[in-house]
């Protein structure tokens, strides 16, 4: 059957083996981030239920918020129709999904062509 | 000054020249797609204020909603912190974002290792 119409997850992971995936607080419905998966990060993500992704940048597993406590509890996830994309719907621990403190990393606004604006200052 | 701290938008295509772009509902939140652009795509966009991609499978600049009337008007778009992966908050015209003629492509959610619950069913 064809991707869209069946019950069978089969995820089209990339030629790099990766999936995205993003993170969207389950309550506020706010988007936090989008990160990737490989077929270890998802497993672990299903089995755990806290958020695992494959760090690009450390070439390595990243089990989230593992050391600063920042973890994200995973209440649902959802895949799209061609399978090559996910969301979770998560709780967020711990000072919010970002590095910079943020609670989300998407605390900017395209203003135009160069130009950004902060939308969510840090607030620590 | 750094990606994520600076207010100049300098975006990170990655290695093929694309940028992952989530479309949300900017009224209800929820995730409508994910979808690939392209520098002409995110000027496109940005100009005209209607959502355009790259689409991949047909290696061509894709106005979103052209052909079937399922537009998207964008209301604000969002970088994250390291301008690699955009947030678009959008109203969603006609049947929805999902070609499978729902509003959301993320209709299914992971229930196991192998099976998938569709939460989202057409309801036309």
């Amino acid at each position: 059957m064809s991707h869209d119409e069946t019950d069978t997850l089969n995820i089209k992971f990339d030629e790099t083996g990766l999936i995205a995936a993003i993170a969207q607080d389950s309550t506020t419905k706010e988007v936090l981030m989008l990160a990737w998966m490989n077929k270890e990060a998802f497993d672990k993500t299903l089995e755990t239920g806290q958020a695992h992704y494959w760090s690009r940048s450390r070439q390595e597993l990243w089990h989230k918020g593992a050391t600063s406590g920042a973890t994200q509890h995973v209440q649902e996830i959802r895949i799209d129709c061609d399978q090559d994309a996910i969301v979770m719907l998560i709780d967020q621990k711990g000072s919010g999904a970002c590095h910079t403190g943020r609670k989300s990393c998407f605390y900017r606004m395209v203003e135009s062509q160069d130009k950004l604006i902060f939308v969510d200052p840090i607030s620590k």
